[in-house]
């Protein structure tokens, strides 16, 4: 395998992954860390962000350089790069790296095989997935520690074993991290631990907006710059909030109104089934998919909604 | 296997699970249903308690009786009885199948083996994952609709794999069933699809009363009689809702106190690490895990406060 032979010819190798690192990013990085470790070779991983706190249990994560540019001493020795899960070479966020031999793993279908080497396949759950087959070709023992870094990349990137890429090849490859030692409860409860303060009380608040519309075929909640404010939270932590409503009974489409900034309110879409949220978010300006859509509307929240949601209503009676 | 040659020397077989059928109850016993049907055999299955909503998606769930008693015309027609995940064997809350040959099919620890065939197995992550080797030792075509049925057992009973009964096995058995056609992602959306509208009111109401002690070490959130009135709630609806504030980074002990009838009020205790909340509920006469615990304060909600909290701060203090 071309990945491990790359690895094998090298001294001194750096590894990095995209910006704003995630479990795939983080757990494939320590893991192939300990592997070139393993091999006898110098290896660094080096990253523009730090790691969020839910990820704080994984091992070696002392191991990690966090800086904004790559230092001239270690870009200097380095003498091959291996970026992970990176659909582009700009998502590192290090250019002074593409001067460099590449090697590239990936499982994004839009990856435009940038690397000396490419090792792609859109097929696998997560890259850390795909690192089993770079550790066997490379002859490295599968210890705790890197089952345990591929565990977490394998399960955040499947959402807990629920999204669509939660393949009979996931399950293979968690059995196998398993048998390696890793420890399913003990990682899930160390992901699980970590939500701020601010976002349960944010949630508290933007929860008890809550509107049943359309005999209760649609659920809609709201988040003010007030409400943001008095949870010290910040806009990204209205993330995910959507599935809330969408996951009541009988919902048939979820819309979640965010007036954060004067003049605009971001509007989210989720549907069920056949109802097409993308369509209505289009003749808005906005876009995403038939389930799951977005929007910006231009004026106030009072605005924004005695304009979409006679539409909403609209769409799921006609469905 | 015993239990296979039980079922092939049958004709006309009556399965059954205990009250209050949870995933790995329901998708056992339709799995077993087909199962036994592909073997030409007349079968039956038969519940003291509906389905929850969020399994209506399962194949077969037509075919379930739900009575009160089996009815004469059925209990004498057949032959063998088979009970699945019942510890013990009042749990269906059928007596009258006690005088029926009784196959016997749990995973509990304390099963005390009260059927004619016993097969138990403490070490399966759920029964619909022992069921996998009753299927191949009779000789069953594991279809879709089987997959489906087993898989949401096995998802349901380790709790989207993040329980610690996920082991290895727990995951070759998942590989097998998606093999087998089992859609993890259509059946996890259908699992979480079915949140009653109430439960998110009164979880919105339950989390603004959300109170942080100890420098962030101990969360506190509270129901009362009201709140579960205004969201039309049931005291069951308040289940699970510790785990939210217990999630909260930095906490190590979530309190919940749910005064839901005067004069008492309920106290759930959840704990990180080493930190023993069994002890300290047992001063209070209640009891539990070590990271889990439970009690009931006879008084005012002031005064299980008054009595509690600082207890509560004083152990996160030594710990």
């Amino acid at each position: 395998m071309a990945v491990a032979q790359a690895l094998g010819s090298a001294q001194r190798i750096l590894i990095t992954s995209h910006r704003s690192p995630d479990g795939d990013a983080l757990g494939s990085e320590l893991a192939l860390w300990e592997a070139c470790s393993q091999l006898g070779k110098q290896a660094w991983v080096v990253n523009r962000d730090p790691h969020p706190p839910s990820l704080s249990f994984l091992p070696h994560l002392d191991r990690i350089l966090v800086v904004d540019q790559v230092p001239a001493w270690l870009l200097e020795q380095t003498d091959l790069v291996v970026f992970l899960e990176c659909p582009g070479s700009d998502r590192p966020g290090f250019p002074e790296l593409l001067t460099k031999p590449l090697v590239n793993v990936d499982h994004h279908l839009d990856n435009p095989q940038y690397g000396a080497v490419n090792y792609l396949d859109p097929q696998a759950p997560a890259v850390g997935e795909m690192l089993l087959a770079v550790v066997d070709a490379a002859g490295v023992r599968l210890s705790p520690s890197m089952a345990t870094c591929l565990y977490t990349a394998l399960v955040t990137d499947t959402g807990d074993f629920r999204y669509a890429n939660t393949t009979a090849r996931a399950f293979a490859a968690a059995q196998r991290l398993v048998e390696a030692g890793a420890q399913p409860a003990v990682i899930a409860e160390a992901l699980n631990d970590h939500v701020p303060e601010r976002v349960v009380r944010l949630q508290a608040m933007v929860l008890a907006t809550l509107e049943m519309l359309a005999q209760g075929r649609v659920a809609v909640i709201t988040c003010t710059a007030e409400m943001l404010k008095q949870a010290q939270a910040q806009p990204q932590d209205t993330e995910d909030m959507v599935n809330l409503p969408r996951a009541i009974d009988g919902v048939r489409v979820a819309v979640f109104f965010k007036a954060l900034t004067p003049g605009a309110v971001r509007v989210s879409l989720r549907s069920k089934g056949s109802i097409n949220v993308q369509a209505l978010a289009a003749t808005f300006g906005g876009g995403g998919h038939e389930n799951a859509a977005g929007l910006t509307f231009v004026g106030s929240l009072e605005q924004a909604r005695a304009h979409l949601l006679p539409k909403v209503c609209q769409l799921v009676e006609s469905a």
